[in-house]
């Protein structure tokens, strides 16, 4: 099954918005097993939307448009499919009541050019908004069918969920490739590339490497008859082959997989931070009842703060200066004292674009300090080119990934490393 | 002068990826008086690349392509280009013998298949890549002009500034509508819009509202033979109504104007975070040299911390509990004491899903402590609906700019805010 989206809105095409809503239903509609062949953008104007519609369909067995569904003038999407398929836009009255009923609920009084929400071309389907003021339409044309949906993401989330990908799903025929996604953190992918020989080797299966700042998803597609049985197999083998690389699956992020150990072991945690600012903190905060498993954080971001703030030793610091894994060690064990949590968690490094104390940009030691005295500090290799500045945020990111990585296997009593990953005790080996 | 793009890539029709590049192109055409009429993805597909190509041509006067430029067998672009054209493909020995070069200066091998960067369709001009391996191409096709460049952001980035913005810049004929972004933090859209109710009412000028969270850019666009002026004059209104509330323009952002204020001061603040988590600090760290202006923070996120750590007497979170304009305030003056700095800044508040102290979802205090005993609260009410936990990241992400913008104020001395904004003093007016 084919499909091609549409997406409407001047803003677009402007740049003042990225295309948030054409990635959503690209995953989605992969995931399902639809493929997508074409992404199409157009401003909000009749003719455009008339003309893009019938386009896709002339390729296509189904166009998903999302936009133009709106109060305002220039939402003209319910136009243009009337016009598409030749027929009149009605009003449908129990739409208009629900709208007016929703402005006297809200205090809003509704504008009369909001009652173009309730207007539906002749034959179309209702698509109901859970969430939203205006439907969503399915509409049959020449050469498929027509999906129109909110331009508002959640609305359309819902929409799509509910109604459209069951009913897509349903058209797919034949064998379905099924998918699975891995998470790993802290291991280069020409590493893990490497490493997975095997399983790239497998009949029927298929690996996608799909890399962020110092993590890479693995996305297996096993296809034929006997896809599910493949995909189990290949997900085993990944697995063996890398051991605690791999963090999760899906959905699953380094900080719930932190959070749902901690909190396992009625443990919390509380950070250190220096050129990270305060992101490894806000990382750990993002969730939810974060606030059982993170006590909190102190930010040495000035030298000086790491002595006065978590006793690192003045004497270490002139020695040394601020960027060494005796300092990540000593920032560790003195944040896990003085906020008395279960582990302390600490990071130093250079984030550039000057280097600092001698180091270098890109340098970085991350550490953990755990319960009886136990400390480990890794210094990670980061894949740094140059330091115009550009750096600076991924260098900070890749940091917030490995401490919480380095936390996670600690907290596994995995912190040992494997050898096949190029990353050895306390310093990792450029592969 | 009307342009589509056209972005190649699987990736993007599998929402592996956003399409950042056409984002950007939007913006910087948008900037250049270009009118960008159409945006398309399609897959590594040598057809689709073509008739996306001259479909688009057959519209446009130009067509800028981006993505499929590599070493890989799916790079598709130039043979779709030179197929086009109806033209031959051939190996330009210059392009060849550098490619070789930065071979053995990166000490990696090149292989054969990466030679195919080497091949230009004939009568193609060259568009020197000043960042990366591969030069973008321009084409003459019949219907108009193709651009195509590497999908590889900041390599696409340099070649269009470079080269290919100017070029078009210059066949863009009539008035070019002029155009300046202010930008505003802490006022609510709509109060902004009313407010500039006589800048919208003059001839030739135009009003955008770009929202963030708890910020506003505001642009404007001036058409006409004397556009120039009527925009200075657009400006100076908006300026003269809206106060302080505009803490820049362009490309400012809100933290690196608290730097610059910070710096003509000698003057550095320390933070006090809690919901937060961290992410203050870090909005504060983004800059290179931010160590000058930013001391470091504390993020007290567990209750007891805040005692413990910043000196909020007991008895009053006892008494209010965390969330608190006094809580707020001692948190500021307690950080600015324990890290030395000129200024502390302090949050507090409930980032939700659930309430907190009895507090509502949304509940934020933002405070500022400053030299000679100074100090501020204020109580922003935030745009909150419901509480399904979506409200997370934007209520602390809208604490963030509140807390930069009270301490902006703050240093400017202008912390008393205007009656017009719907702000009063140490509570804001449900506007």
């Amino acid at each position: 099954m084919r499909v091609e989206l549409l997406t409407v809105g001047d803003e677009l095409l402007l740049g003042d918005t990225v295309n948030g809503n054409a990635a959503w239903l690209g995953q989605r509609l992969a995931a399902i097993g639809v493929e997508v062949t074409r992404s199409v953008v157009v401003g909000d104007g009749f003719d455009p939307v008339i003309e893009a519609t019938q386009d896709a369909l002339s390729r296509a067995d189904a166009v998903i448009i999302t936009g133009g569904l709106g109060p305002t003038y220039d939402d003209l999407t319910r136009d243009a499919l009337a016009k598409a398929a030749g027929v009149r836009l009605l009003s449908d009255p129990a739409l208009e009541q629900r709208l007016r009923e929703r402005a006297v609920a809200s205090g809003r009084p509704l504008r009369p050019m909001a009652l173009r929400m309730a207007e539906v071309p002749e034959g179309a389907t209702l698509l109901a908004n859970p969430v939203g003021s205006a439907p969503g339409l399915r509409m049959e044309l020449p050469g498929g069918v027509a999906y129109a949906l909110p331009g508002v993401p959640h609305e359309m989330h819902a929409i799509m969920t509910d109604l459209v990908l069951p009913e897509l799903r349903g058209r797919v025929t034949g064998d379905v490739p099924v998918r699975r996604t891995l998470r790993t953190a802290g291991v280069w992918e020409s590493v893990l590339a490497t490493r997975l020989a095997p399983v790239e080797a497998l009949d029927g299966v298929r690996l996608a490497y799909l890399p962020d700042p110092a993590e890479v998803k693995i996305r297996i597609t096993a296809s034929g008859p006997d896809a599910q049985v493949l995909l189990g197999e290949a997900e085993e083998l990944i697995r063996d082959l890398l051991g605690t690389a791999v963090y999760g699956a899906e959905d699953d992020t380094l900080d719930r997989v932190v959070h749902r150990l901690l909190a396992e072991r009625s443990a919390n945690v509380a950070v250190a931070e220096s050129l990270t600012g305060g992101l490894l903190g806000a990382e750990l905060t993002l969730m939810a009842g974060s606030s059982a498993t993170f006590a909190g954080g102190i930010v040495a971001y000035a030298t000086e703060l790491k002595e006065s703030l978590l006793g690192v030793p003045r004497e270490l610091l002139d020695r040394q200066g601020a960027v060494d894994p005796e300092v990540a060690l000593a920032m560790a064990s003195g944040v896990r004292e003085r906020l008395g949590a279960s582990y302390g968690l600490a990071v130093t490094g250079v984030a550039g674009p000057t280097p600092q104390d001698g180091r270098p940009v890109g340098t970085i030691h991350v550490a953990v300090a755990g319960p009886g005295g136990t400390s480990t500090v890794e210094s990670p290799v980061l894949p740094v080119r140059g330091s115009d500045g550009r750096e600076r945020p991924l260098i900070r990111r890749m940091t917030v990934v490995h401490a919480l990585d380095l936390l996670r296997r600690q907290i596994l009593g995995a912190a040992a490393t494997h050898e096949w990953s190029g990353r050895r005790g306390d310093r990792e080996e450029t592969t």
